[in-house]
């Protein structure tokens, strides 16, 4: 087991509560790993209606493929009167598999439904790990009825640990909203440790709330808030065939979430908590480091810098070597094709004026950089000085401990 | 000083013959570096055309400004029965350095267009180092005058290794073309160890000919060629303030070259060798890659795919491990962005069919893909399965090299 990341957040794991109308199950089916809970099966009330947002890849795997079908145009994941129920394995991504990664899925959710009592296009899944390897279903299936016996509204913290392959840390994150003077909960689990981790794919989330919700107003508000929260992470510019978010809202509270700026609001605040736990335990991470641009001609040009920025080898290891190397941060400006004008830029680390005006502040001394550098969490600012676009990204440093994953991870 | 890249060529510096019209000079000027040559001055014949292609970074630098202003729509560059001159310095960018870094180069050149007698408009600078710190442009210009007065036909191999930053040999090729019965000889000579190198800013390459060619046909040719060669290299995603790539033909051997095939030819070989010079001195490298992508919807596609895997660092730390993870080729595939389908899709590492119909081949053997990928030079083949564009790129593998060069350079 490798070491808990340095930028894990202290406290361990927090307290979720539980979400009325649902409840979790975990099994150790040695899918890959041994000696750990690696299935997490959630039940949905009956009425829950579901969102989700899914990797734009050309090579997504089997199991977003069907949780797409499901939740596409036809709405089958909308609300329907009936329960529904997601089922995660951990060690396997059921990734780039052909034909048998279909018949993968259908064996799986076909097991759930009959074990939960709900239609198959209400059974949602997702499979994490090795790409390129058939997914032993029948270790998976044999322990579908065990699941369904053992649902719980309290086991939320073991699914998060379930659902973990590299992941140094488990993830949770909980919110709550007053709408119409009552109260409405969010909390949600997520496992990743890169926009891809090593052999292993990926970024997985899962959002329970008791609100009830329209599945219009929810799909548009998780599509919207993903954006500004997972979609604007970077761990090493890799982009998984699984990347998951799926948002199931059981209406249990009885409250009418649909429209309401609080319901979004507290959404996004679980959603940004969790994107952030991502970037925390990025592989080989030191540093969390916001990258925060202004001043650029759109929004567009500034997310392109931004994400030039966050994603340059050069800056993650100058960072990683608490290097204040500001000339790497105007090289990943000119490359990011965005409109720029070199005597128009301005670069600050932290509130640390190091450049304006196409050269080195005057102002600036290389000591008070470099003391700023050695700090576990970081903001890069850069103003572009030609418009009102703005974009902000966290991201991490890249270490020789991303190198020792990855390259020698199958060694 | 690092040692020796493993990828270098062997036999060292090759026996580059002098080319008619064109004299070099190098000396110890102390921009930054001590104990070596760092400057170099190449003077050419009355009558040389010159051509030149440049860093397309928003954030370019001062020299490279100059030069694209003299080789711009006005063609200053272009024949005008006059001689012309070649500055280079090592050790300092002059990139991000505001008005300073403008008149830098007009400093140096209104001095060395005094020394050699030819007008301003015919002398051309590049520097490459640290970026943001004012050169010290009074240190190169109190030897211009020595420099003029060293200028000797042999001095070639002398300014491959005075242009160097964090390279580790100096890089050189040429080649002969038969022209209307006649011989021309190109020969050439790059530094450059990354699309940029630590702090270090980057890829120069000087071409000499003594063919004649009519300015316009040289800037085509040049331009063309560049696309398939430097354009086609990576090492790091990063893209450097100041690559700058200048071709001249003094005309000394009376052949016409324009409109030649072999000329073009001849060129393209020089360029290639020294592309592929720049990828075996990409830091910290162990393997030459190349990538080799057929099959696309279109040429701009197949690029897609191809520079994505050549930048994925996932894909990059798994060859530098020997792993052949084609799961990681399949995921870079996915998030190019270019048009494919996952069931069309074949891998090969080298001769082996690795994956194909969206799974993996029935003859796949991993032992022998291990084995192949012990090898130095290494080639990834994608076949997309749906049309006919095509590409191809050079890399290398991501090691702790990387990570010690970059993070750890300035503690």
């Amino acid at each position: 087991m490798p070491p808990v990341s340095p930028l894990a957040p202290e406290g361990g794991f927090p307290d979720l509560p539980p979400i009325d109308g649902v409840e979790f199950a975990t099994v150790a089916a040695g899918v890959r790993y041994e000696g750990r809970d690696d299935v997490m099966l959630a039940r949905l009330a009956p009425g829950t209606t579901l969102a989700g947002v899914f990797t734009r890849s050309a090579t997504r795997a089997a199991p977003v493929l069907d949780c797409e079908a499901k939740l596409g145009p036809d709405r089958l994941g909308g609300a329907s009167g009936e329960g529904a129920a997601i089922l995660v394995n951990s060690g396997n991504a059921n990734a780039f598999t052909g034909i048998n990664g279909v018949d993968a899925v259908k064996a799986i959710t076909a097991s759930v439904a009959q074990a939960v009592g709900v239609p198959e296009t209400r059974i949602f899944t997702a499979s994490t790990g090795v790409i390129g390897e058939p997914l032993p279903h029948d270790r998976i299936t044999a322990h579908i009825a065990d699941l369904a016996d053992g649902l719980s509204p309290d086991g939320i913290a073991d699914a998060a640990r379930a659902i973990m392959t590299t992941d140094t840390f488990p993830k949770g994150a909980a919110r709550r909203a007053e709408i119409d003077g009552r109260t409405i909960t969010i909390a949600g689990i997520a496992k990743g440790s890169g926009m891809i981790a090593p052999d292993m794919a990926t970024m997985l989330v899962f959002l329970f709330t008791d609100a009830l919700a329209d599945a219009d107003f929810l799909q548009g508000t998780l599509a919207g808030l993903n954006l500004s929260t997972f979609n604007s992470i970077t761990v090493d510019s890799d982009t998984s065939t699984s990347d998951t978010v799926l948002l199931a809202a059981t209406g249990t509270s009885g409250v009418d979430a649909t429209g309401k700026a609080a319901f979004g609001a507290a959404l996004h605040g679980v959603m940004m908590d969790l994107a952030h736990q991502v970037v925390r335990d990025g592989e080989g991470a030191t540093k969390f480091v916001t990258v925060d641009v202004t001043g650029a001609a759109d929004e567009a040009d500034a997310r392109r810098v931004a994400m030039a920025i966050a994603n340059s080898p050069l800056v993650k290891t100058a960072i990683a070597g608490e290097d204040p190397n500001w000339g790497r941060v105007v090289m990943a400006v000119g490359k990011s094709g965005a409109r720029a004008d070199r005597d128009r830029l301005s670069i600050r680390f932290g509130d640390i004026l190091v450049a304006e005006n196409g050269w080195v502040s005057p102002a600036y001394r290389e000591h008070e950089a470099a003391a700023y550098m050695k700090s576990a969490e970081l903001t890069i600012g850069v103003d572009l000085g030609i418009g009102a676009g703005a974009a902000r990204v966290w991201t991490c440093d890249l270490t020789h401990g991303y190198i020792d994953i990855n390259a020698d991870y199958r060694s």
